[in-house]
């Protein structure tokens, strides 16, 4: 049994922080969370591009995968193979793949022109790398088509000569699901980011794939609504990306996930097929609803191209107050309470737990605690969302008043302005900052049934006794769970403590290990945990039948040993 | 050109009206548009199988389809064609499904038991025919499975021996998806009605295909919580058929499709494989989300067997007005003020044009004209439901006072009570039953751009002139037009010039020839109308995938021609 050393590259700070800043500056401040977090950061335009830092931290070494698990065939052929993190996570280049030709690079450039074929090193390391560091492919080749059309060719192409793709959006997601696990032609979608149209009275809006969330927030704010869809990578993800992964976010609880929202795609196939499914309606049952087969996707069965979504207008009248609960049970009851009182105009319900709270109080600086005389066990952040602030105000007021009356709540803030609010979220978002601060960190994006979350992170506690921290914190309305287990540095028994466990537990209560983050290739291998045999049996079957060659995101998604040819 | 004469005979009643009382006697009043009208009949357990009646009516000739498409192969062999009511809707069995054998009611009656394999004339009949009336099938087998394990085994059985089967639920429908073509085994799922689990706190219900929907919103009530899916057909539907159809209603504005609102389902697929994705969580991105296949795909790739489903908490305010506006574009500039000042209470916003409201004043008894002292041009009824009276009446007050003084609503009234209430919506869903007492109607239910919508009525006013009366009313908050064609009897001449004319528009101006009742028998030719060809051939492609002998509702949703073996 030999050791096999991993390094582990982490850039501590986020490019979003980047962008509000003129200067780059070393800082930690990962919002590790793209679909849950809430920094809202502004982007210039010149720094479109991520931002690749050079700041590393090697962490220690842990077992190779493959002789935990009794095998030993790591010695075939060593560059044909890559580790990705996560416990036995081992991928082996397919070697019916072609690699790029010269004859490749006329074809591409005769389609594209030279400005839609990269091959600077410079910019190609940063399109291979994804935002947290941790995955990193080897791609020589970037596309960045402008039409569908284009990207018919590219992919009908690329087909035809068993060349592998990754679509990319933004490049935000934490799964390495946007970036090459080998040489994959990378795909981006960047230069498609045009509105098409926005419909005033239905509050559709139809725009290409490659439009940053951002930037069509912005827009629907001016005509008077707002995207069902917010997250933390805002500034640079893009709506194809979101679409493609099913982002979660922000405003799920109060307008539902993006199988709701989305109305019609166009998505192009692996063999060049252009799929018009850019439906404008609400209502339309003619036929199997085909597009939700690519909400979620993740890339692996063909490319949004154009994304038509409903909107709803955007309402006036926001309050946020910071609570303090004495236990879990009573998270529980007041999230109840929460929907019964404050129903139609509830739009967050955020809680984080005594630990957490400790570490931002910790760590995070300017953040004060809101109940400065004792600690609590539990904290809940609730956020309503209306169209009249008086009335919305004292339904909130009747709802507080109710719930201090039957002891849910042991106190709480109600936040007087927007800078009050602004810090009862910095709170719940500094989480992810703050544990970054503290030393390494395992991170999950669980969902599990609400009555049996807490559960886990208890025993979690029990399992691990003082050898680390467990700080639990997540969208409860949503039974979204952030479990982070914070260390003083990576160890390999802890790893083998959470892992496999944490599945295992969640698996057992059907839960899911993936709540909003998706599978790339981190997870691929895990689905089995959330998902029957016979399920994931029929999508890889789904998949062979839009992409027979697996030119679409390989090794990503779905297990690859399922599309391993005999 | 020969004529062909076809009878249609129209049962003029409609069996929940029978539900109600214990004498049944005629009465017009079919509720048209199971998924769009607010009949809330109770539902007697001893009426639970359809109410057959024998009323019938004969409506006049029209030529023989195949003729006026210039085709000949009428006389080739009668007994395997059908002809249902739309133009060129024509099909042939399938020569290679098999017929009932006594080998195969023997293995039934061994796997069902006696009472699970039905085969008395009488209930046969009631199980062939549609609610309308307008298709019957000749099966001569029901089977009534009690758990998935028991439909797996069917289905298994059918697929090997070519056995051509229909799923059905409440058989509510009114497009002939419900109901055998020819002579199809018809699998109920009336006898899997448990309620399996309910969590209090997420809203999370989870319960077998055959409960009926009344039956699950009366539970749900008592729980505190309210079903996100509402429909005339409600004391029938089953959620099963509901999911399987994907059925708007009347709650589609407020809380979306049930493509957001279904966390999961069991199916069983045409080989017999259980598909086990009955997940009970808010947010699950782990692989492809294949529970939307089965949404809406009318049964024909694969029996729903049990679902899990979101709902909403039950808010405790309902307020209800109906509105006179002067010309259609103050009902658009209506609804975007309905939508920003009422934002997150608006539950229905529903429109009827002047022509409507005459038919229901003189059809309808007991109905007033809330405005008696001037006919209006055209009525809307705006619901509000919420969680507190009194802020709720005053925003809906405020909105009402902004309204008029822009000139938005030239009059309009306030219910003050539940019963003023059931006034206002039984001028809306009255309707259909005006329209039936009226003499014949073409009906049409499409989705279209609202900004649009209302030129096709105005259109369609235009090509027939004297000789019909263009009625249109809809759920326009959702884009659905139910426009209906009023004559004093059926003419061919009337049909050609409405068909294709009217899927020929709405195709053109974006629109869905099926807004939420779905292709089955009537329409599945009619698809190209909503989709692309590449859409369409994927869709075959899908199905040949999941059910590569057809055995499943045979002839519905898709062209059969898609599935000729060459």
């Amino acid at each position: 049994m030999e050791d096999w050393k991993v390094t582990y590259r982490l850039l501590t700070h986020c490019k979003h922080f980047f962008h509000r800043r003129s200067t780059p500056i070393f800082h930690y401040s990962i919002p590790f969370c793209t679909s849950g977090c809430r920094y809202h950061f502004n982007q210039s335009p010149e720094l479109e591009k991520p931002y690749i830092g050079n700041y590393q931290q090697e962490f220690q070494t842990f077992k190779h995968p493959l002789v935990s698990l009794g095998m030993n065939q790591w010695n075939i052929c060593r560059s044909q193979y890559r580790c990705f993190a996560s416990q036995a996570t081992i991928i082996q280049r397919r070697p019916d793949f072609s690699t790029i030709s010269s004859e490749d690079l006329s074809y591409f450039k005769n389609l594209l022109g030279e400005r839609g074929v990269v091959q600077d090193a410079e910019t190609l390391d940063a399109v291979n790398t994804d935002w947290m560091r941790k995955y990193k492919g080897s791609s020589k080749l970037m596309l960045q088509p402008r039409t569908a059309e284009e990207v018919s060719q590219v992919l009908k192409y690329c087909n035809s000569r068993g060349l592998a793709v990754v679509p990319q959006g933004g490049n935000t997601g934490l799964v390495g699901g946007s970036v090459p696990a080998f040489d994959e032609v990378i795909v981006s979608m960047s230069h498609m980011n045009k509105i098409i149209s926005f419909d005033k009275v239905s509050g559709i809006l139809v725009c290409e794939a490659g439009c940053i969330l951002e930037n069509l927030i912005a827009f629907l704010d001016n005509q008077g609504f707002v995207m069902p869809l917010d997250l933390g990578a805002k500034g640079s993800c893009q709506i194809g990306g979101n679409v493609s992964t099913n982002a979660g976010g922000l405003r799920l609880l109060r307008y539902g996930s993006l199988h709701g929202s989305v109305l019609g795609l166009e998505v192009v196939l692996a063999n060049g097929t252009v799929l018009d499914m850019l439906g404008t309606l609400r209502k339309d049952n003619t036929g199997y609803d085909l597009k939700h087969l690519f909400i979620g996707s993740e890339g692996s069965l063909g490319i949004v191209t154009k994304v038509s979504i409903l909107t709803p207008p955007k309402l006036s009248s926001v309050n946020v107050c910071f609570l303090a609960c004495k236990d879990y049970a009573s998270c529980l009851k007041l999230l109840l309470e929460a929907k019964w009182k404050l129903g139609e105009i509830l739009s967050a319900f955020e809680f984080l737990d005594h630990d957490a709270m400790d570490l931002v109080l910790k760590h995070l600086e300017g953040v004060r605690n809101p109940f400065p005389s004792s600690m609590q066990n539990f904290y809940v952040l609730i956020e309503t969302t209306g169209s009249s602030e008086s009335y919305d105000r004292e339904k909130l007021d009747a709802f507080l008043l109710h719930s201090m009356e039957n002891d849910l709540i042991s106190d709480g803030v109600v936040a007087q302005d927007i800078t009050q609010a602004s810090s009862c979220w910095h709170i719940r978002e500094g989480i992810p900052e703050a544990l970054m601060k503290a030393g390494g960190v395992y991170k999950y994006d669980l969902s599990i049934p609400v009555e049996k979350m807490y559960d886990l992170v208890e025993e979690m506690r029990v399992r691990l006794d003082a050898s680390a921290k467990v700080v639990a914190y997540g969208h409860l309305g949503d039974g979204n769970l952030h479990l982070n287990i914070s260390t003083p540095q990576y160890d390999d028994n802890i790893l083998s403590e959470i892992e496999p466990f944490v599945y295992e537990w969640t698996s057992k209560h059907k839960g899911s290990i993936s709540a909003e983050h998706g599978l790339g290739l981190m997870k691929a291998n895990k689905i089995h945990y959330t998902k029957s045999t016979e399920t994931v049996q029929l999508m890889a079957t789904i998949k062979k039948l839009l992409d027979p060659n697996g030119i679409l995101n390989p090794y990503k998604v779905l297990p690859p040993s399922l599309f391993t040819k005999s």
